[in-house]
């Protein structure tokens, strides 16, 4: 009987850690005489590139050490690649990454390595959507040559930053090593790999700003997506309109200044980060009203007054006030804030917001009651299509001024999608000069984006909104007085539960979609809302939940069968937020030690329902 | 209609601000002539002294400010309240606190405050459950005398904490105000009011858990439940068996050493907070394998293997490992350890574990499986009370030592209420010197316990767990791999949804108890287990959570006429979340600053469901 317990234990061991990891461990011995191409090898492991490369063959685990006089050449007169040439110099010379699990590698008899040589193709082309990312980086044996090659300055960047995360500290703490007979292509999936930070809910220091920026390059992230203003504090100081800072900000200290914002973009630049500015509006405009009293509806009214219907609520959340399409001012308003906005920020997208226009705060004001109620005398339509011509007049009033600086808008889904309000007259949002932005209903409300000929980029709260299953801010919340025994539900939180990383790196942006409407899938957003957030929690909100956007964008989540591979990235990942915590962002742990150190041994293997 | 409009609009407002934060914005020009004892006054937000006290009387708005010289006289002959005393006045004098919202107060004619006298009845008592922590502070008005007495030593340092927070810059940068004829008598409702930190699942160094006592001791907190071992590290490092550190901690850079032991145990008497270890045993204690294999069942085994139900299970987590009660060894080693940690730790409390012991843990150990076979067949009973007299065994072997040494010993509640394996024998816990803390079941656990005569400790992870809605841990789950579309549940948290503030501050731990009953409730804890928690995340789990249970278990969580004040609180919580920010402790936001500036318009009037 123990006989037989003994080896029904062994075998369901054996069988339990049947993972890569696992197996690995056990041909560890027969690493020089196996192919890379059919059994994964535990000195693999060795190379932990996140997010992992399209293409890379190391066939043998050998290594070599970096020369002393180790330095990188490349060409001189980009100024944003020398920025990042120099940096990246200095973080392989000073990182000394120790990988958590030291790597079973041959120290060979290849040179140390003196130098990476970078050639790229084309310094001319521009950071924007769509630019050419792609590197080719060969380290070779013996000689210990070290070859980038890239199409254009930021495939080079993308280049250095892997080969920044090749090297590790071995063989005595002087010593770094690095992989050598190594062959890396790689290129991203999608364009578009962003993360959306609010700065308005709660305020963000600079160095917060270039920090995430840093993150963001590590994880080969490129569109840093600024909703800088929203109706809690406009922070942003206006060179033409200072007044909308001043009134509208949560003080002197809390704001950003044109100084501020040429350095972040340029800090951008240096990272390969684009920088795309959001101002939302109509809607979302609570904090203009300090500067601009009249042009806001309902500006500092109660949200969701307790006799009304949630139909009915001015806002949804707390914190109301939308611009009246109707008042001319308005438009003075907005076209000289988009006139600094496009000086300010050069990227060629420029993103307008749009979300979430709420009827009851615009049939709050005297002459848009006036304007409903001739609307629908003339129409003979419900106040609904009124006031969805309404944002049509607001979208029409400031979208061809914002083209006129060829510039693409980004629009939150709302402009097409709402039940409510909504453009109809799709002549008012042009799809050569407009790109949505969707958050709900998940892969639905992508189809529906893409049906209707519209580029997309995916943010879907369901995956990606990083600030869910955290409960409702709001206070003198009932929901968290009920008798002990009720259900709590999600806990309060709209778009609870908790978006864990395997959540967000499992999800498919394409899902349900033809060939054709994927190609209108321009990429994907985490998103961090911050009225639960702010310095204190920014990088564990943040990091590593949207390193898994950031591989899931890159090269996929799935492995060479095509399988989902999110097994197989926990202990990538497990040792990518560390060497994140040693590179000086908080992110937050997604096991314990333990399980970085017993690979397979924290898996589950029964299907969670 | 305008009119109309604008007269509901302003109705709705004026109802719906109708809190008291709202009242008291509108009666501040009566303040001068109303009576503190009817309707709040604004100004007296000008104290927010968190937790709120007990009896607060401050009839007029008055201020002075700190005399240059101000200083702190009191008992010079005891040590730790001598520390709390340097310390306190380096803190009044240098925090430079300014509040969110700017108090509407007077500037008297009062003498600058010159100093605080302290009386202290009993020097003598020490620091254990129960000792009398109430305090009497009284700062005359014109003299600016004040006086601070208590019964001991402690409820000194509960009252110098309040004073710190009644202190803030006003009156240009230059002025320290504080208010002048004021009086509060303050005492905490419950005596144990706790936090549990897990530093097995991951490593926190010495200072972050410094960092936390002092935390706590702003709050009143006076409990610090050291979690400090577990099946994943045993990182305390015990002069008697190093081994157990040596072989099970996370290395050598990651342990805790006697001498870090004793800086904390300090550090918690200056503070006025208990250090209760936790050795959790004989469950979780997979990490004594390396050091003692022998005495280990199950260690290194993969925690539920592919083919079996839950119910045989190895561990409720990955990470497996129990002690064998029938090995002589076990005992060998748990008397060195026992003996080293009450040499270490002075509490008369001593935490003994007992949590989530396993069946198939223990069944797959040879000798288990022998003494079960040979318990059923001369008992006529099934296996499970077999495992249940381990258990006894177990408890029995090692509680009388304890006892021995004059320490109470805490279980945690599954020993009385596991459904599989408990204490049958109700002669192995006696009530006398045991107490048990409830982490399941809601009010309905701590019924069965006190009703059962025992005392409890109340961390009902329904509302006290800090980790709980942060999904869960464990690789290749494939619910986060389900279709768009699917329901998500709880996120894979199996205590979700996450824990606000609100939820905890609301929690009555002697809900649905008899007046005899709630006598046996010493109070209660917050937890942060750490699998997805450490260093980077600390304070944010923590904090502000943790001042919500500190209050409601010091003044509770209702006002005057018996209401919960859970929304009155949130712009209190508000102020004291910046402080502590301020004081360097990186607690999370609870709403945009926005709301702080604009009290009750972040309220929701609306019930929820």
């Amino acid at each position: 009987m123990r006989v037989i317990l003994t080896v029904l234990c062994f075998l369901s061991y054996y069988f339990c850690c049947c993972f890569p990891a696992a197996v690995a461990v056990k041909s560890a011995q027969y690493h020089s005489h196996s192919h890379s191409h059919s059994r994964p090898h535990s000195y693999l492991k060795a190379v932990n590139v996140w997010p992992k490369p399209i293409k890379l063959q190391w066939p043998q685990p050998k290594v070599t050490s970096l020369s002393a006089d180790f330095t990188i050449k490349g060409p001189r007169n980009h100024q944003h690649l020398v920025a990042a040439m120099d940096r990246y110099l200095g973080v392989i010379r000073s990182e000394h990454h120790m990988p958590l699990v030291n790597p079973d590698v041959t120290i060979s008899n290849s040179n140390p390595l003196e130098v990476l040589l970078i050639k790229v193709d084309d310094l001319t082309a521009i950071l924007q959507h769509g630019v050419d990312e792609s590197y080719n980086l060969t380290i070779h044996d013996v000689t210990s040559k070290a070859v980038l090659s890239a199409k254009t300055a930021w495939g080079a960047m993308r280049g250095l930053e892997t080969f920044s995360q090749l090297v590790w500290v071995g063989g005595g703490r002087e010593q770094l090593l690095i992989p050598v007979g190594l062959d890396i292509w790689d290129s991203p999936m999608f364009a578009h790999r962003g993360l959306m930070l609010d700065t308005s809910r709660n305020y963000y220091g600079v160095e917060d700003i270039l920090r995430t920026i840093s993150a963001m390059s590590w994880n080969k992230l490129n569109v840093f997506h600024w909703h800088i203003t929203d109706s809690h504090s406009f922070p942003l100081l206006l060179p033409s309109d200072p007044n909308l800072a001043v009134r509208g900000s949560y003080g002197p200290f809390m704001q950003y200044t044109p100084a501020d914002v040429v350095r972040i973009v340029r800090f951008g630049l240096d990272h390969g980060v684009r920088v795309i500015p959001e101002i939302d509006s109509p809607a979302h405009t609570g904090s203009w009203a300090g500067a601009h009293p009249e042009i806001v509806t309902c500006a500092g009214m109660f949200w969701w007054p307790a006799e009304s219907e949630w139909a009915n609520r001015l806002a949804s959340e707390p914190g109301s006030g939308q611009l009246n399409p109707l008042h001319p001012k308005t438009y003075q308003v907005m076209k000289k804030l988009i006139k600094d906005l496009v000086s300010l920020f050069p990227d060629p997208f420029y993103h307008s917001g749009g979300d979430e226009v709420i009827p009851g705060c615009w049939t709050t004001d005297p002459d848009i009651q006036t304007f409903l109620a001739n609307y629908n005398s003339t129409h003979n339509e419900t106040t609904t299509n009124g006031l969805s011509r309404l944002l049509e007049i607001f979208v029409n009033s400031t979208l061809p001024y914002i083209t006129s600086y060829n510039k693409t808008s980004i629009y939150w889904e709302d402009v097409l999608l709402d039940s409510t309000i909504r453009v109809e007259d799709s002549s008012v949002l042009p799809p050569e000069h407009t790109i949505l932005q969707t958050w709900n209903g998940g892969p639905l409300n992508t189809k529906r984006i893409v049906s209707s000929g519209y580029r997309v980029i995916v943010s879907s709260s369901d995956y990606y909104y990083l600030d869910c299953g955290h409960g409702s801010f709001p206070g003198n919340d009932s929901q968290y007085n009920q008798p002990p025994g009720t259900d709590q539900g999600n806990g309060g939180s709209w778009c609870g539960p908790f978006k864990t990383w395997q959540l967000i790196y499992n999800y498919d942006i394409t899902y349900g979609l033809t060939e054709k409407e994927k190609r209108l899938v321009l990429g994907g957003e985490v998103a961090l809302w911050s009225e639960q957030a702010d310095s204190t929690v920014l990088d564990s909100r943040l990091w590593p939940r949207a390193s898994a956007l950031a591989e899931s964008l890159w090269s996929g989540n799935r492995d060479d069968s095509g399988k989902k591979r999110y097994a197989e990235a926990t202990d990538r990942l497990n040792e990518w937020r560390y060497r994140m915590v040693s590179r000086g962002v908080r992110a937050e742990p997604i096991q314990p030690l333990w399980c970085v150190r017993n690979p397979g041994m924290c898996n589950t293997l029964h299907a969670s329902g």
